[in-house]
Formats: structure tokens, C-alpha cells, sequence
């Protein structure tokens, strides 16, 4: 096998993935991940810190997306509106199978699941700060962005429960529409 | 020392979170626990299954509470309004000194920051189930809910952050009116 390995990092999620759902994530080791993909260990550790890393490892660039579609929606777009926008973006990248394979992983292990929360109030205040710099104070800022990853939340559960119903934008903007009804007090 | 000790629970949790803040929890064991409130380590296990239960065996009374009071609101309340009303209601109980301190000793420490997202994810479940019981749908539900424990979130870490400024039941309901303003698109 040479040094240039094409693609080596979406073959090891792709593996990665494949294994925790066949056989659990604590029973699959990076070994086995390493050889599904047909690829070294050493080539694993130069782009994952561990197994767990594996499944968080796109955070990073999802953060940056949403960070990114609130700092340029238009200054006459109201908050919720902004966020709603940058959690749409957010879906439609994710909106692919893998994305629902890691969900089942994760909700499978407790580990995982606390790790899943962590990563979501990490982009709650990213999107509060982003806000904030939009000129939005801090407590709307702070309500808006929880608010609004709350409603992706729900979305994405039942996306990932309800296969091939909606499509995950679409539902994004529905939980958006619901929460502005029932904070409405309907 | 007899074998019936006043109010052996309290003083556990309060020397528990006196040690917790001047050594840190990982450096308090619960030796120096049960030492410091003049009981054994053997009381300590008879109440708490290990030092990080100290802080978190709370939960499930607040959750009791969040729960009854979502169920006993009259018909005519709309479900987010119920919801406030329960998370006031729990915000009254926790309106105390030792909630404070609490919960500088979790934000201090990673474990105990995502052990405390679990505990406020697994609130948010409690009350969307209330909601469900009261025929609010499922999607309505998860939302009021969700966005519910949003609000409280945000108003206690001002609350926790801001000593003597505000209490927390009127920081708990002017975070719900600002959660109200934001998703009208204000």
C-alpha cells in the first residue's frame, strides 16, 4: 500500500460507521476499523485522535456553517429567522444516510449520548455569539440560539426515526413554525 | 456517635459542597465528607451511592415537581404557559444559596457539566411526556418542552452569575417573555 491513500479519511468513517452498527462502538476496535478500510493504524491516528473522535470529528465544520450563514443573512432578518436559516443550511448538510447511521450509534451508548449534548450546547453558543455580534443583547441572543437548536433537535429525531417521510430541511422548518406556535401560546 | 443522626442528609450535601468548593471535587473524598459533617463513611453510602450523587440527588424531586405542576394546570392554560408555571415553580425551590454553589462546583468540571446537560435533556423528556398526558401533540409536545428548558437554562446561569441583582422565579419568567419575543421575530 503506498503513502497517498485516496480518500482515506471518508473510507475510515465509512468503515468506522459499518462497524459500530454491526457489532456496537465498544466492541470495535481501531484495528478492525483500519483494515475494513483497508488502511493502517497509523494512517487511522493521522486523522482521528481516537474511535470516538471519529463520530464528533465533522462538529468543527458544521459550527463554522452556521457561525458563517448567521454573520451574512441580511441585517433586516430577525434572529430566530437567521438561526433558522443557518439550522436549515446544517440539516442539508447532514441530510445523507451516514449522518442517520452515527445518530443510531450514539444513541445506543451513554458515553455517547452526553458527549452528543456537549456538542450541541457548543453550538448553541456559537450561534449566541454570532448573534451577539450582529448587535442582538445577550439574553435574546442566548434564548434564540437555545431555542433554535432545540427545534433542530427535535427535527433531527425524527428524521433519523422516520426514514424517508420528509426530508431533514423540510422538517427543520417545520419545528421552526411549531416553535413559533407554541411560544405564541397555541 | 448513635446510630440516629439528625438531619444526617443535609449536613452530608452541605459539607459535601463546602469541600467541593474549597478543594475542588476531584480532590474531596468521602472521608472528608463524612468527617467534616461529624458522621461516618458508612452514613454517607446509606444515603448517597457516591460523591458525585451529592450533587445530583435532587433531581428527581425537581423533576416530580416540573411534572405535577404541568399535569394540575387548568385546561385553558396553553402549554407553554403550564410550563413556565412549573419551571417558576421549580426555579422557587432551587432559589436558594446552595444551588448557587452547586452550581459553580459542576461548571468547574467537565464530567459534572455533561452529567448536568443529561439531567436537564432528561427534564426536558419529563415535561414533554406531562405535555402528552394533557393531549398536547407530539411535535408540540417535544418543542414547548425543550425550548422551556432553554428558558430556564438561560435565567438560572444569569441568576447563578449575577448574585443578589434578581430572584430566580422573576429571572425564570422574564427569560419566557424574552423566549416569547425572539421566536415572534423581535
Amino acid at each position: 500500500m503506498g503513502r497517498w491513500e485516496p480518500n482515506a479519511r471518508g473510507r475510515l468513517e465509512q468503515a468506522a460507521l459499518e462497524l459500530y452498527g454491526e457489532r456496537g462502538f465498544e466492541q470495535t476496535t481501531v484495528a478492525e476499523i483500519a483494515k475494513r478500510a483497508g488502511l493502517t493504524e497509523r494512517t487511522f491516528f493521522r486523522h482521528f485522535a481516537d474511535k470516538r473522535e471519529v463520530l464528533f470529528a465533522a462538529s468543527g465544520q458544521l459550527e463554522d456553517l452556521l457561525v458563517r450563514t448567521v454573520i451574512e443573512a441580511p441585517d433586516s432578518t430577525a434572529p430566530i429567522d437567521a438561526v433558522a436559516a443557518a439550522l436549515e443550511a446544517g440539516g442539508a448538510a447532514l441530510y445523507h444516510e451516514r449522518a442517520r447511521k452515527r445518530h443510531t450509534v450514539i444513541v445506543a451508548n451513554a458515553e455517547l449520548r452526553e458527549r452528543e449534548l456537549v456538542k450541541l450546547a457548543s453550538l448553541a453558543s456559537a450561534l449566541a455569539e454570532a448573534l451577539r455580534r450582529r448587535g442582538v443583547t445577550d439574553l435574546a441572543a442566548q434564548l434564540t440560539a437555545e431555542a433554535g437548536i432545540a427545534a433542530f433537535k427535535v427535527a433531527f429525531e425524527h428524521w433519523v426515526n422516520e426514514p424517508d417521510e420528509k426530508d431533514l430541511p423540510q422538517l427543520i422548518r417545520e419545528s421552526f413554525d411549531e416553535l413559533k406556535a407554541v411560544t405564541a401560546g397555541k
